[in-house]
């Protein structure tokens, strides 16, 4: 059967890097797909909502759920000022499709750190999705002193429990695949561990409730507590440790706001925002996304790397069950990266976005 | 008139770097200071909590209103679990004594930054110091799923403007200070600047309050807009530029929580949280603190950096009026730190933390 894969590009270079993803998926040689895929174009948007009003149409949702496996998404811009009626498409993908995770590799062979040393980084981080200070819960009022905002920052067992569910089952995951990858011997990591990421000294309820549960997923799992270590990070300390010796890190979970600030810095040290992939994971669906954004500066010029799109495709992939497809991608992808010749500006080359989307084609 | 000078060592290392930057104090040449300062001891921490049953007591607070010009506080260690009744005593000092801003200068010559190079940093952190989550407003309750928490952040017009204030007359007098100074060139930039951090793309109305109160500080103030540049960054990608390109930051002023993780990931670029002071600064009073923690891992060892706490009493005196004093501890610091055989273990040396501070007093 033939995957069906919706695309939903968006704005800015969302437009041009999905459609490079596309042709990579494409390319794909016969053999590692069941069938060719099949792809369904969706809107939404900035750009959208300010010609139809809406960001995220009801059409789209609906086709994802009723025709799609899964989907890419390209970026989204972030209006300059509060424009009434309006509010972030992804935010309202993730919480309407149920995506609770957001999963983000961050991985280098040799990255630079604060010390200067180039090192092997190896994480996975799994970023809570669905609450948090990304509820959006906020009420403007009049104080006697002027005005005053309070947003609410919501955290539940349920929530937590079950993004710290799939970071000790994708530790184990992990540990799995090293073995099986004697080559990757350099990044080997002693024993899986999940770092911890809260702010609990400050925030002993809400993080309190976070820390304690996802411990408890630990605890409460005769497996998790054989195979896998656990620690905590305060998430400042974390930011700070993770450019001091981002190789001490192995999966990484973090409350919805310090997993997206976590996931910008790690995608720093391993280069070029360009570079690092997402998937927003549920249990019934599964989004692939580039961790940058819309990038209004270079839209349109044909120069945004797509690897950080390519590579989330072959997340998307990997996600639904064709991983012998997804590792081709990545290994093509690599293959361009160590080659180094052909190159978008952000990462010291010269190359446009589609001559990168051919290069890893010709590499399938 | 002499000095006085509350001392709140607290926990941890707190013991060990205050009584080094209190040598410093007592070593400045006469006829830098007025008199020689005086020093009050106080009592605050989470040791002292377990043994008394409060963490800040009121004694501490009374005697820093009716004794003390000014006061320095070390670190403090957080409990690792929820303890009843704890409450985190810096952040109760800040609000207690309305220290609204927490100022935190991150300087390097050759600081390394994600791409391996070497740069000239020379940013200010403005934290906004008594809002944001840190209100520590927070349920608990029990839902048909389980259990969830939910906290309250608060963003006022007033702790956003009084913040938005400091930061664009810092970013003023900093101007001033680099035209004084030829020899700080290489740090020079053409206009100073003031970046607002946010994340309004997802808060619209906290972090819409705060970003449009800012830039309304900046627009009611002819000499602000004549002479000060204003810019934005969603908070996820200023950690990323962050580590990009650090040399692009003047001031940076940011709301509560977000300048606690900013602040710390700044300090990685520069080399240890042991070199980063911090100021608390009120209308009324000032606490110098270093940025780095109680570091239950070496304290008691007399090895940890004293050098963060040395500036923070530097930048004591500088909100005191004691500029010639302050300017002779920053030079000192900085000749041990050009010379670097005095060292501690965290910056690669291997001297304690008694000899850094008497090599700084050596300097003097
Ligand atoms: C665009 C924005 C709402 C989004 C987020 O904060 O989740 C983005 O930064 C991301 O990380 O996917
Ligand atoms: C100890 C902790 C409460 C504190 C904070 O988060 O403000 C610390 O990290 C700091 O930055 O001074």
């Amino acid at each position: 059967r033939a995957l069906t894969i919706g695309l939903i590009p968006a704005d800015g270079i969302g437009r041009e890097v999905i459609p490079a993803a596309r042709r990579v998926l494409e390319a794909l040689p016969s053999g590692l797909l069941a069938a060719r895929p099949r792809f369904v174009d969706l809107d939404a948007g900035f750009e959208y909502f300010q010609r139809h009003g809406v960001a995220l149409p009801e059409e789209t949702l609906a086709a994802l759920k009723g025709d799609c496996d899964g989907a890419l998404f390209g970026a989204v811009s972030s209006p300059s000022h509060k424009v009434a009626g309006y509010s972030s498409p992804i935010v309202g993908l993730r919480k309407r499709l149920d995506l609770y995770a957001n999963v983000r590799p961050v991985i280098s062979g040799a990255a630079a750190t604060a010390s200067g040393a180039r090192r092997a980084i190896d994480m996975l981080i799994i970023r809570e999705n669905t609450e948090c200070l990304y509820i959006k819960d906020e009420e403007l009022h009049d104080g006697p002193d002027g005005r005053y905002a309070v947003a609410k920052r919501r955290i539940s067992e349920r929530a937590s429990r079950r993004v710290g569910e799939m970071a000790f089952a994708m530790a184990l995951q992990r540990d799995g695949m090293r073995r099986l990858a004697p080559e990757a011997e350099r990044t080997w990591k002693a024993r899986p561990k999940v770092t911890i990421v809260h702010k609990s000294n400050v925030l002993s309820v809400t993080d309190g409730l976070w820390r304690e549960t996802v411990r408890g997923v630990h605890a409460a799992s005769a497996q998790y507590r054989d195979a896998v270590d656990v620690e905590e990070q305060l998430v400042d300390s974390m930011v700070y440790r993770m450019f001091r010796e981002p190789e001490a890190f192995d999966v990484v979970v973090a409350p919805n706001m310090y997993g997206d600030i976590i996931s910008d810095g790690a995608a720093a040290l391993v280069g070029s925002l360009g570079l690092v992939p997402s998937a927003n994971v549920g249990d019934a669906f599964v989004v692939g996304e580039p961790v940058h954004g819309s990038a209004p500066d270079i839209a349109g010029r044909n120069i945004a790397n797509p690897i950080a799109a390519i590579r989330s495709a072959a997340m998307l992939l990997e996600r639904l069950g064709c991983e012998p497809a997804a590792l081709a991608i990545y290994r093509a992808v690599d293959r361009v990266l160590a080659d180094g010749r052909v190159a978008t500006p952000d990462i010291g080359g010269r190359s446009t976005t589609t001559e990168v989307a051919d290069a890893v084609c010709s590499q399938l």
